[in-house]
Order: C-alpha cells, then sequence, then structure tokens
C-alpha cells in the first residue's frame, strides 16, 4: 500500500490576520505503522477559531505549531492499516491527527467514536471537544444558579451555541450576543435562548441593561475585547466571568486590547477565570453522556456547518471563521478519492 | 460654643491629576448636634490612592463625592459635643467624618477607637481600614498556602506593606514590587519580605523570573497597568490575582490600560478578582484582632507616615502619593488650634 498524503505545514508564522501562503500544502509519501502504530484517513477536521493562537510563538495553553510543522487539529478518521493492539483496521476514531490526508498515531490521547449514537461531525461538536468545553467551562468555572442571568458572546459558535442551551437546561435566562439578525434569531427561535444581541446593531452596553436589568451572573466569554469590556459594565454583584476564548483579538497586529474597564471586577465583587478543557479529560465520559442525553432528548439541538473539500482548503475554512459567517460547529469534510 | 469649621469641598471633576483648584477650602460656621448627634474635632485623616477614585464621575464601590460636597475621608477625632446617648463628649471616635476641621455625625459606621492598645494613626494603618484591606484581601481572597509565592505590588505602601507581612506570617515566599532602593531595602530589612523589585530599575518581568522561578501563586495588586501584565505573564497553575487598587490608572487622562495579556488567566487557569473591604464588615472585629496580636508580638510591623498640617494642606498631602514619595500609611495630623 504505498500513499499519497497531502499534508498542510505551518510556513510562516501569521502577523494579523493569515494569509494562504502562511500554510505550505504539498504531496508526501505516507508512512507505513511502525510496531504500536497505526495509520488513520482522515475524514472529518475540527476548524476552530483557537487554532489562530497556536501558530503564534511563545508561552500559551499548548505549545506553538512550529515552522514545517504539520498545522496542528482534531479530526476524526478510519484506521486503515495497524499494528497497535488497541485499534483494528475499520475502527473510527478521535485525535489530534492534524490537517493532512493520512495519520500515523502511536494511540495516544485517540479515543473511539461511536457513529451510532451520532454522526462524526456531532462528535467534533456538541458530543467533542466544543460540546466539552462549554460543558465544563459553565457549569464548573461559571457556576450559574437557577434563576440567574446568564449572557455568552460568540453564541452563534461551535462552544456558545451549546454554553447558552446549558445554561437554558439549568434554569438561566441566558441572552447571547451575536453577529447578525439570522444568528439572533437562530439562537432565540431554534436554541431557546432568552434573547439574542447582535453586536453589530446599536450601542451593545444598552442593549445589555435592557435584557439583563438586574446585571449578569455569569458571563462566558469567548470574544474579548469591546464585548468583554460592555459585559464587564454590568456585571451583578458577585458575577463570574468566564475565559473560554477571545477571537475577537486573535488576529490583532498591533497591542492587545486588554479590558480598559477591568476594575469592575471591584465594583462587582466579581471574578474572572481562565480555563482549560484539557485538565476535565478524566470527566469528559461524564460530560460527554451528560450532552448525549440532552441531544437524544431534544433538550440540546447541534449544529454543524460541514464543509466538503480538500486539505488544500483548509486556510480558508479557517479564515472563514474569522469573518462572521458560520453558525454552529464548522467542520471540514475531505473528500474521499 | 460657636467654631470656625474649615472644609474642603469638592469643586470640580479633576482629568487626570488633580490640580489644587479641583477642591475649595473655605471657613464655614460649626453646626451643632441635633437630638441623636455629636461633634466630632477631627484629628487625623486617612489619606489613601482611593481618595482619587472618588472624586469620578460614574458607577463605582461608593458613590462619587459631588461637586460641592465635602471630600470624603476616613478619620479619628474626639467628640466635643453630644446628644447621642452612645457617645460621649471626650470618646476618640473612627468614622468617615471628611475633610474638615468638624464634623457632625449620627454615630452610623463610627466606631470607638482604644488609643490605649495603639496611636490614633496606628488605628487608621495597621489596625484600621488599610490593616483590614490587606488581612481579608490576602487571606480571603488570594487564599496562600504555605511555601506558595506571593508577590505584592505597591508593597510599601499602606496596604501592600502589610499584606506581605501577613503572607509572611503565613509561610509564604514573599516578593515585593515597590519604587526605589530605599523602599525595597525597608521591606526585606525592616518587615522581612523574601525579595524586593524595584520597578523602576531593569525589567520587570525578567526580575520576576528570578525571584519567583516557578511563577506567582497569589499576586496581590494595588498598581495596575504594566506590573500587572508584568505579573500576569509569571503566574503559576491556578494562581489568584487579587485586585486591590490601580494606583497607576486613577490619573490616567486618556484610554485606561487593561491588562493586554489577560489570556494568560486562560494559560495559567488562574483567576482574578475583585473585593471591596466594607463587604467583612461584620468579620473587622476578628480582623483587627488577629492584626492587634501580631502588633503585639512583633511578627507584624506598623509604619505611618504622619503630616502635620491644616485642612488646607490636605489636597497637596494627598497628590503626594501620586508621586510614590510615601512609606507605610499617610496620615494627615491636623493642627489643633
Amino acid at each position: 500500500m504505498t500513499l499519497v498524503n497531502t499534508v498542510c505545514r505551518l510556513a510562516a508564522r501569521p502577523v494579523g490576520m493569515p494569509k494562504i501562503e502562511d500554510w505550505q500544502i504539498g504531496d508526501e509519501p505516507t508512512g507505513t505503522p511502525d510496531d504500536g502504530e497505526f495509520l488513520v484517513q482522515v475524514e472529518y477536521l475540527s476548524v476552530d477559531p483557537a487554532m489562530r493562537t497556536w501558530m503564534n510563538a511563545g508561552r500559551s495553553y499548548v505549545p506553538p505549531v512550529e515552522i514545517g510543522e504539520v498545522m496542528r487539529a482534531g479530526g476524526i478518521g478510519r484506521v486503515i492499516d495497524s499494528r497497535h493492539r488497541d485499534f483494528a483496521v475499520g475502527d473510527e476514531v478521535f485525535g489530534t491527527f492534524g490537517v493532512q490526508r493520512y495519520a500515523l498515531s502511536d494511540g495516544r490521547d485517540v479515543s473511539a467514536v461511536d457513529t451510532t449514537l451520532a454522526p462524526a461531525p456531532v462528535h467534533l461538536g456538541a458530543l467533542g471537544i466544543s460540546g466539552l468545553t462549554a460543558y465544563f467551562g459553565l457549569l464548573d468555572v461559571g457556576r450559574p444558579r437557577p434563576g440567574q442571568t446568564v449572557v455568552i458572546s460568540g453564541a452563534a459558535g461551535s462552544v456558545g451555541s451549546i454554553a447558552g442551551q446549558i445554561a437554558r437546561i439549568n434554569g438561566c435566562r441566558v441572552i447571547g450576543i451575536a453577529g447578525g439578525a439570522d444568528k439572533c434569531r437562530w439562537l432565540v427561535d431554534e436554541l431557546g435562548f432568552d434573547a439574542a444581541i447582535d453586536y453589530r446593531e446599536g450601542d451593545l452596553r444598552r442593549q445589555l441593561k435592557t435584557h439583563a436589568p438586574n446585571g449578569i451572573d455569569v458571563f462566558f466569554d469567548n470574544v474579548g475585547g469591546a464585548v468583554l469590556e460592555a459585559a464587564l459594565s454590568r456585571l451583578a454583584r458577585g458575577a463570574r466571568v468566564v475565559i473560554c476564548g477571545a477571537i475577537s483579538q486573535y488576529n490583532a497586529d498591533g497591542e492587545l486590547r486588554g479590558p480598559a474597564n477591568y476594575m469592575q471586577l471591584l465594583v462587582a465583587r466579581a471574578s474572572m477565570t481562565g480555563f482549560v478543557i484539557f485538565d476535565y479529560a478524566d470527566r469528559y465520559a461524564q460530560g460527554v453522556a451528560q450532552l448525549a442525553d440532552w441531544l437524544r432528548s431534544g433538550e440540546l439541538r447541534s449544529r454543524e456547518q460541514v464543509i466538503h473539500g480538500d486539505v488544500g482548503d483548509f486556510p480558508e475554512v479557517l479564515l472563514s471563521l474569522f469573518g462572521g459567517g458560520n453558525t454552529g460547529k464548522l467542520v471540514l469534510a475531505l473528500e474521499q478519492h
């Protein structure tokens, strides 16, 4: 079996918004598994805003992707060759396989995917890292209590859309912040948010005052920048701000914008806490079981935006995230030749 | 008894660093107590960086001082006339009497001061709001554990100097950040800090790396700005950042500077929490008792910088705080005519 691999490697550290040339895409021979390894044909790639941060040098929650390395990505694929006792040909698996057609793996951090439960893209979204991030971030870090007001930024995104629904299921009043009337309608009409604010329309602070007249008890932030500042200005006493992401800042090419009014944390006796989903690995099974229950009962809705293409389409698909065009979980499904 | 009161009133909302003309100082007739009131001759005024924030309009942890109102200040004085059953002529009392020579009070939030325990200025410092702020902010919000690394900014100030000593007493490694070699020597030689960093000399991040090689577990911040950013870049996993003050930002006349690298909270799985000492009012007695014990045993040292002057000297004394010249608790002792 000699297979041609198509691989997307990081070619340059982007300044500001990445350019297509910041990656190099080319064909390479596919390796063959050694003892204890297996070969995966990658079928679905998870496309996430955080990938932009992995392209930067410097200290972060994961090491940077180095120049020349395969672009890091979570993905789902099928085992097509194996010399690993725990993984057999035909198995559907999730792992950080990278942006490439074929990946060799030693099985570390690779898990089986039960596609009888839900289609593969759902295992990258509501039942995957996105859903788990929403679940543990909201419940463990945000600790909302029934009746409290929860505000979610990036609410139409893969994590935000799940986090808001979990807040609703837990008896909270939920307000989403998203860009555009279509997304806002989806949040309220389909996902059951109590309100949605289009941050592109009008004064965000005023709209928060209207929809959260008693202040925000939990702010789950995926956006940062002006959106974070608006939320800080409306915190209720004892509020919890959950720092999940900062998509507005990922492509900044100058000084990053910290929340100028962070002293509102003092005024409100509030806390702002960061978390990394990997720390919850030993509780993933519990989280997935709960999320799957809610999906089955219809309380939780999952939406995936699946783009069919090739490895070479990855840069464009990733960059589309920063234009604000996507709703739900963005997945690149690799055409199987 | 007809007394002339000298009163300092807010005349204008300062932009940036206050000017002397932002206050108006003048003589007025002193009122006489009604039923349930008493008259205090103010002897000592607490002079604190936070007073600058009270001069601004807008939402904060206390209402702003309005234009024309007596400048708010905590103080200690003697009851010289009373129609209140709980306060007798001759009592030494603490309260928010304002920047004036005589104050009428109905006794709300006024407490007796035991000057046999310590001189009055200590009751504004280590045994007053400054000491209590350090005590509850560090122990309740920061939750340091023995052996952990605690970094204090504004470490030579009234709150920071106490907070650092409490951390030392609790078995932590304590690093102070202060401006100038004299303050740094005082922190290490007199107060027992493990190290002190002069933020005016050299690269603060590098010095933090040197003195806190395993990262910062608790950062107790009185300064904000570049000092906060330097500390965020050196947080240990699970660190707690206590937001007590932001003296570097109080006189900013443009956009305030938020911590541009606040996403380090995510990288470090850390939290940043604000608090207001008034919330601990029902535990003040416990805090004062502990602080007094430490003072008696010599484990805790208190330093007051007492300026003798008149009500008219208040603006200059307050502004001196922002030049970085003072060490310990700044008190204006009103000359008794």
